[in-house]
């Protein structure tokens, strides 16, 4: 099996003169006589240009290279040094698609089928909060807020990702405030609900500390991957100890993937490597939230995603209003995440929770969102606050 | 103490209004009435806008934001989370400089100082290669050419990023045939030359193997920071088995840093970063070298680092005829780095080792490396093949 890798080029590059340059300077570089007894493993190991198409309107060239499966060591981190390691230096290039073989990597432990079956939720969205304000509040406050929505019908919340593991609400108090809410209601309603706790430090520490919260309850995990690294993503995953469900954070895509003709795409990397690398929830913005999103790249993702088992987690803006629009998109396998349109919800959180479900229930009816059409109660407020994405 | 990040805004974008949206959306975020009694501690988490200022010729802007030091680990994962997280998904904004409090992070190990030290070498650049080819060798070929190099005089020597532990030539063996001629070099002329070992894996198993490399005498390591991590270097430099200095690789930084509007320079990523991510030498592009790279950044790139005794490498393109330009820009606290500029020299690596010397010793007696006054030797070889940087 090999890995194929598209790289785009603007126009006014010579794409066959780079797409050669990327074949053998990413991997075995070149040699003189001196190795010509090893002429036949080092050739093995060069790229190759399968295809340099140039779009004659745009100017763009899309060069596809070949590279062998021996070069890497089957995780992301080698992968992403092969592909695009000294040549991301080597001028305007975005590498714009990446396909791996379909044993490349991790498979998501858990992933959508796992987190369904965790939640006992089979047959719609999820419905995921996020805490806020981000940061500042105390290990107490974030227990009082998680009881008001997990009593709520809350499926899944998580801390904001700036919220490391700070003095003013260190991490293990924060679970320690909300795991008997986890146990409450599950004896009170035989519902699960997870909380995905950002677990951060130094790469040692970081692992370290992923275990003993899960030792301590904590039934999913949120981490910044790229902030942190891929391979601390990769040794969560594949850690026997830490057996609950990854939700990876995009903080820090944009600086890899918002530029035009730099950096590498959205897809490639909250799509494929996420997907590839262990996660199994991944969060990204949503191109009718409230970060610029390019709707075909937000779909790209979602396909990618779920071609791996891993749940889409579109985010960033969403509220109740955006339902109709989300899953007309999404369809059930999708994770609508709220932060403040949750949490600001003119009733407070638990309304805010309940105003999700009660977008579901209406838009199942196929019944209108528009406001002269809805009554009152928490939707409609929501949707006076925020819209309804129209 | 505070961080002082500056955002840099291209013509049209309106960097107050972006500038505030920074100060609060990285930091505590927006609250309601719900969290009066939370005030105080919400705001003491707020970052400040300080400046915004607005260049008339270009129509960019440059906002400075203050953060308060307690909103973050004392790391680089979670400093860029806030940073520059969800941020870097609103729009074109670029980081262009980072200011930390001095005790922020992680200090040298080794730095400038201890690498000196270790090798008994204070009063001229050091010099170093890079195994190559990059990949398609056995341990056995590193081993003969690491003999070649290291008589010849080689102060480092390092693998090529690109090659992991692969089955071609896994990482210990790599070592254990290079080790025995560090100890045999020592032995004979009383010299030490480094070798930076390339670690890779999940970030556990990169962590084991870093100390497995230690123990088996591994005498430096090399990390690719931005594929593997900021929280593993940060694992690395400060776990007290790994006590080898610590050289870090620019691979993907491409990828973050080339677009002129988006990610962060590079000066902020290889140089601020890594300096206080705990780097002990950090490998980046020569201006003059085979990658493009701005003068400017670099000349940034080498003060950020020697402010904080790191080692600063320019690299990528280097051979003996760049010695003038080169210690002409940095002085003496240099390590020359070059891959094919010494393992492709006409009569072989070791006459590439040799030719730097001799470029040293002539630039040091004020001597032409014009072609015409180059007497025969390795030097005139090395100019004849790669030119003299004119």
């Amino acid at each position: 099996m090999t890995i194929e890798v598209d790289y785009r080029f603007p126009a006014g590059v010579d794409a066959q003169k780079q797409a050669k340059i990327i074949a053998v300077g990413q991997t075995a570089g070149t040699w003189n006589a001196r190795f010509t007894d090893r002429e036949a493993t080092l050739k093995s190991h060069l790229g190759e240009v399968i295809s340099v198409e140039n779009d004659e309107v745009t100017g763009q060239s899309i060069a596809t290279i070949r590279f062998p499966e021996k070069n890497v060591e089957n995780d992301i981190s080698s992968l992403v040094t092969m592909i695009f390691g000294k040549y991301s230096m080597a001028g305007a290039a975005k590498v714009v698609a990446v396909r791996l073989p379909k044993e490349y990597g991790l498979q998501p432990q858990f992933g959508i089928t796992g987190i369904r079956e965790k939640l006992g939720v089979f047959d719609r969205p999820l419905i995921m909060a996020i805490f806020k304000p981000a940061l500042g509040l105390s290990a107490q406050d974030h227990g009082g807020i998680f009881k008001e929505v997990a009593f709520a019908g809350l499926d899944i919340i998580k801390d904001d990702e700036i919220l490391g593991d700070l003095d003013v609400a260190p991490t293990l108090e924060r679970l320690k405030a909300c795991r008997p809410i986890i146990d409450a209601v599950k004896q009170k309603t035989g519902r699960t609900v997870l909380y995905a706790v950002n677990v951060t430090g130094s790469a040692d520490k970081l692992l370290d500390k992923a275990r003993l919260l899960v030792r301590e309850g904590a039934n999913a995990l949120l981490v910044n991957v790229l902030s942190y690294g891929f391979s601390v993503l990769q040794a969560l995953a594949a850690d026997a100890e830490i057996n609950v469900p990854i939700f990876t954070h995009p903080a820090f895509a944009g600086a890899m993937c918002a530029a035009p003709n730099y950096g590498m795409a959205y897809s490639v990397v909250l799509g494929t490597l996420m997907a590839y690398g262990g996660a199994d929830a991944v969060l990204y913005p949503a191109h009718y939230g409230s970060l610029p999103f390019d709707k075909l790249e937000e779909a790209r993702i979602r396909d990618i995603l779920r071609d791996r088992n891993v749940f889409p987690v579109p985010s960033a803006g969403i509220h109740p209003g955006i339902v109709p629009k989300a899953v007309s998109d999404y369809g059930q396998d999708v994770i609508l995440n709220a932060g403040t349109g949750i949490m600001d919800h003119p009733d407070g959180p638990a309304s805010g929770v309940k105003a999700f479900f009660a977008a579901l229930e209406r838009f199942n009816k196929g019944e209108s969102f528009d406001l002269e059409n809805l009554p009152d109660g928490v939707l409609r407020k929501a949707v006076e606050k925020w819209g309804n994405g129209n």
